[in-house]
């Protein structure tokens, strides 16, 4: 693990690093932000994930994120959206398949299985190196995300419960067998006939064959052209919530788009969200 | 005046606009945001100047300023840093002169004599435009920047005693007569002579010619790259402030770069510092 850039920023660090992922089989960069109470102890960890297209880098200078955690004594841990380099597969031509878009999946198909582990990415490898490495709590984290990211961080607490002491997501796509975005990287990643693997990656399909967690916050901008299309389907998450007893906050927020600048308004209430979680012993 | 651009945030509105400028004589883009109580009232502004390289987007995606914006009631404008177009004389292998670079002169050489009007832009223009289109207070507004923007606010407060009720900078070219940055632009958009062209553009120069303004707050990093290199030069602004009189309040923060990271950590207390300045009967 090697260390590229580390910013002050409210009084703690914003620091960057590379590191070969044996999740990915490629040299991965993540960036971590460590409040100022990181200097002297342990501190809690919320994991982001970052929407199609984006790097570790969109949301810290994007989201406002980093005032939030120094006033409550989290670190965020900012991971990539696909593996990169030279020799990973990609379509240059399409924002929504390759890099930037892993979709927190382990792809089965050629050409993308060598490199696309993401979801054992974000959910094994990165948290370890993070415990190993850096002044944070063993086991004690929280898990957010925008769009695709919002769909790995609901993916990635229904299917490791107890992992995350608490999930929440700005405008995720919360049905990604059912919209286009989903469909193609699916199809790309786990072929067109594994219905099974699809429903694994699926938030809306795990809840209906019976995973669960105590509660989901879920905020949604109404204005967002994402929703009209049908990639993100909110409502389709409330009914698998509803029919199998999960309590999810849904809060469609009147007039608010897809942006980092919907996150910006809302990114606060989401930390106190979760550092309540995190505080709890 | 057209809008190009309406995205929700903090309950407020963050636009984007374009119109014809008569200084500039081409298309100029600026953003303003709008806070919630410009529903219902009118409200004062805070002009924000950007740096090299940057347009009206870099602070309104990067600073976290609407966040304060809205709690206090006070709209943001963002200009431009230079004309636009393909028309206007550029040097398009310097990020340090020409489009991005305007420095905020009325320039008076060929070929930058035409479009690079940005000191006219920015006091008077522009200020009459949002007067006369938004619900903002007439009059009643205060002015900030970053880096070569420091540099604007500190010269269009100075050289308009009484036009901005507070001032404030982040990182700025305090001397740019005496700088590479400043020298090169200045050089290249007021000629090699005009030491007293020079002279009027240069808040050092301008404080030790009698231009005085009641306060001054300054925030600068003590790791910012450009101190060290000498393009801006804090400690002239405090020695030409403290030999006429001049309340600087000079903070140099520890550890801290050139980068909007910096800015967004104390970006609160600036507006905190122009909204007591703003609200003053």
């Amino acid at each position: 693990m090697k260390q590229i850039e580390s910013i002050k920023e409210f009084d703690g660090f914003l620091n960057r690093y590379t590191h070969f992922s044996d999740s990915c089989q490629c040299e991965m960069t993540f960036s971590v932000y460590l409040p100022p109470q990181a200097e002297t102890q342990a501190v809690p960890a919320l994991y982001w994930l970052s929407g199609l297209t984006c790097t570790d880098d969109n949301v810290r200078v994007k989201a406002g994120a980093q005032r939030y955690a120094a006033e409550n004594g989290i670190a965020l841990v900012m991971p990539d959206t696909s593996p990169r380099g030279d020799e990973v597969a990609d379509e240059p031509d399409r924002y929504d398949l390759g890099k930037g878009a892993g979709f927190y999946v382990n792809a089965t198909q050629e050409p993308w299985v060598k490199h696309y582990q993401m979801y054992d990415y974000v959910t094994a490898e990165l948290p370890n190196l993070i415990e190993q490495n850096f002044p944070v709590m063993a086991g004690v984290k929280s898990i957010s995300g925008h769009s695709m990211g919002g769909h790995g961080a609901l993916i990635c607490a229904l299917k490791n419960p107890g992992a995350f002491r608490s999930v929440s997501a700005f405008s995720p796509i919360c049905h990604p067998t059912q919209c286009g975005w989903g469909q193609g990287c699916f199809t790309a990643y786990l072929g067109e006939k594994n219905q099974s693997d699809w429903a694994s990656y699926d938030a809306v399909e795990l809840i209906e064959n019976g995973a669960s967690c105590e509660h989901i916050l879920v905020d949604q901008g109404t204005a967002d052209e994402f929703l009209t299309e049908g990639q993100l389907q909110p409502e389709a998450l409330q009914k698998a919530c509803d029919d199998n007893g999960i309590n999810l906050q849904l809060r469609m927020q009147d007039g608010y788009d897809h942006s980092y600048h919907f996150i910006a308004t809302f990114i606060g209430e989401h930390i106190a969200y979760h550092t309540k979680a995190l505080s709890q012993k």
